[in-house]
């Protein structure tokens, strides 16, 4: 299901409902861009070098599509285990916001992220037009701070040149009041002088039961439920503030959900993506890796990568490629398929019904080929398919690669969420060899060697190489 | 006329042509944002700093839309003054390209930019999908030394795996040479492996009559014309490099035109816009303001800002606002209207025929209104409207004008292209006061003031003002 700021305010309980009953969420992320030149990915990188490289990553680019997708178990099918999909595919876009307004509003875009993404069909108008926005826990502090100083600024006094502006806008807004039962009214304020009258003469009129939203030209009025006044009413403090808030439509609203709802939290090759999720929808990730790692077992009891799943579980071996694509592949027909348990899109979620490699990198159906995956692999992996999934996630073997976060072109094959990484030990003679020539390839290096017996050759980054010869004697 | 990667190539003939027979040439820029938080603007920037700023800010952000009016005197009307407008509105991209690569390929997007485009109808799908890539001096020559550095990799060995793949496509390229009229045909590449196949295909086997260019998973594969052959031989030290730069589209080309046929260049407001254009369309921007204005008066013989003639040329003191959109409506009526020249669009060039404010802020339109109003400004202000425009421009008092840059919030009231800036002396007493607290307003503080009579109050950034007060005894 497709959700951008169009249809985010009426979605947003569905969501909370889908992952309240789930039984784990499958998570994805599209981004702005990856690595940072500045800042590569080394073979050699200890867990605090590749996570503080990461940070930074996280900081600069940003989650332009989020996928969640909430898997349940349906308790309607007595005779055959069958599990019930539903991925929502958010539109993400870190707009401002009227009166809450945002100052850290740079961000960093990689212009081959861009055409990727254009490749895949992406649709950039949707992002900027109807991208749903986000505020961390303390983006979201600093707004409610900031508007509170706003609104300690001294009125505009009325004036000859504003008067009949202020009498027209409170005879509109009290006709509405009387005579409409819409929920919004709209008065135009063709600048920032305008729209600060209208803020003001709702926050000095109105206050607490009507708020006031910049658009386009114009303020939008709109009438405040029952349940939102009470909410106002009890920050009394900071009324307008909060009033103002409550109406901001912020998708960090649906990772908090899955924060609240203590549900496993499942993605593949997925740490990218945890710390973007955790920088622009939870809270400003901290500089230590151990703090880190702190705060997601404190967000997560568990996370399940499953393309470390996939590269260790030891019933798993015979998997080759670990790629998403593929390993939805590789997980759809035997051995798989046998034991497979099926999985069926919920009502109102037919967007993907039948869908192959055409959605593959929208986030909502990346993040549904990892729910089913992990379904697949779990089910198939402990030899025990028609137990309930959490039952199988208990299990000994699954949770030997649970809260393990698979590395990409490190030596240290993991992050460990629970504890220190084990850093393999090498026996073999090994050099690194530092400013090799750009034009040089893998097989060039290799052919140089020849004479020392078999070696294995791995970049550490662009310009320096590790070599590791198998055959000791050569340099004894 | 719209050009975008679909009509680029065969529209960029027009545009030298209409830019060869202007008798100036008008331009704006889109940009993905204006101004660095870490690098604001203050009242108090001597030149080198308000330049170094503007230098940042091009450094970070994009050229999007590239706006170029060219406008030349009719020589068909013999009774009566036209001019004929040729506006060309430019999507622009710095995506990559296949074998030239672009290492430098981060940049930054503002928010508040963004939304604000959105807000004029901007296509963000035509800019990421079909935006016009380039390459400013500097980064052509990188990516030529690149290019030739790739080739110089040793070639992928033929083996088992690859010697199938690399028959077929041989076959198919010469079946095409042979059988086919078409100009480009497109060979089937999955990933970079077989990508780089081709491009050793094509260089071992075809080079010099043929050019392979990355597509999305595939690799097009070209004849050059009997031109490019000639260019490429010319340039046989670096062959297949300039080969395959021959084929690239990139929009500094237009910029080298104007810059070739040494127009004299209009822009509104333009000091941002021509920090960009230079940066990415012609050369890195050096760090000195000086080295920078050297530069552009070698450039161009002359730049006219029309905001800087609105403000500063006597005859038109009665202007109000300068803003662009204002200044095409004042000079649409009397007394413009009475002295102004007729201005009609080339065929082909309909876009903005009988338009008014809906296309503000796309960048064709607003430099053919940057274009209007230099015409009707300049015909009104020496009172002549019957001579040719360059004779006009010729006229001393706006000549006065030529040259200068406008300056938003400074006490520089231009940048002088062709010496140094007269700095204002300031007789009346004067403070900077600083730590202003954020909620005060420019009335707040006139009113603290109040007691030591007129005081003029403005910001030098956030946190400071500058307070001159018109009566020296207060403080004597």
């Amino acid at each position: 299901m497709n959700v951008s700021l169009d249809n985010y305010k009426p979605v947003l309980p569905k969501v909370k409902a889908a992952i309240a009953e789930a039984d784990f969420v499958a998570i994805d992320c599209e981004l702005t861009g990856l690595q940072l030149a500045e800042h590569q990915l080394s073979l050699l990188d200890n867990p605090q070098h590749r996570y503080g490289k990461l940070r930074k990553a996280a900081q600069a680019y940003r989650v332009i599509q989020l996928g969640a997708d909430a898997e349940a178990q349906s308790k309607v099918h007595a005779e055959e285990t069958v599990y019930v999909a539903r991925p929502f595919n958010f539109y993400v876009f870190p707009r401002e916001h009227g009166e809450l307004g945002r100052r850290d509003s740079n961000f960093t875009v990689n212009t081959g992220s861009m055409a990727f993404l254009a490749g895949q069909g992406f649709d950039f108008n949707q992002l900027i037009y109807k991208g749903i926005p986000h505020w961390n826990n303390r983006q979201e502090a600093a707004a409610m701070e900031r508007t509170a100083g706003n609104r300690q600024k001294a009125d505009i006094p009325e004036d000859d040149q504003n008067r009949d502006y202020i009498k027209e806008t409170i005879e509109a807004i009290d006709t509405w009041l009387q005579q409409s039962s819409e929920r919004t009214m709209t008065v135009a304020a063709s600048n920032g002088y305008y729209r600060r009258l209208v803020y003001q003469i709702v926050r000095n009129k109105y206050n607490g039961f009507l708020v006031a939203q910049g658009k386009d030209m114009a303020v939008e009025v709109k009438r405040l439920t029952v349940e939102e006044r009470e909410t106002v009413a009890k920050h009394a403090g900071n009324v307008s503030a909060r009033a103002a808030l409550i109406d901001v439509d912020n998708v960090s609203d649906v990772v908090r959900a899955i924060v609240k709802a203590r549900k496993p939290l499942v993605g593949h090759n997925c740490l990218t993506d945890i710390c973007h999720i955790m920088q622009h929808f939870w809270d400003d990730l901290p500089e230590s890796v151990e703090t880190w790692k702190q705060t997601i077992r404190e967000l997560w009891d568990r996370v399940i990568d499953t393309k470390y799943l996939a590269h260790h579980h030891t019933h798993l071996s015979t998997i080759g490629n670990t790629a998403l694509g593929s390993l939805v592949a590789t997980t759809s027909v035997a051995p798989f398929k046998n034991v497979c348990a099926k999985i069926v899109f919920a009502d109102g979620f037919d967007r993907y019904i039948g869908a192959s490699d055409q959605y593959l990198h929208e986030a909502g159906y990346d993040a549904y080929c990892t729910g089913a995956i992990l379904l697949r692999m779990a089910c198939f992996a402990p030899h025990v398919s028609q137990q309930s999934i959490m039952d199988i996630l208990d299990e000994n073997s699954i949770l030997r690669c649970t809260n393990k976060l698979y590395l990409m072109r490190s030596e240290l094959r993991y992050l460990d969420l629970a504890e220190n990484e084990q850093v393999p030990s090498i026996s073999d003679p090994t050099f690194i060899v530092s400013g090799v020539p750009r034009h040089l390839r893998t097989d060039d290096l290799r052919r140089m060697l020849v004479s020392l017996g078999a070696a294995d050759v791995r970049w550490v980054d662009e310009a320096r190489c590790r070599i590791t010869l198998r055959n000791a004697d050569a340099v004894s």
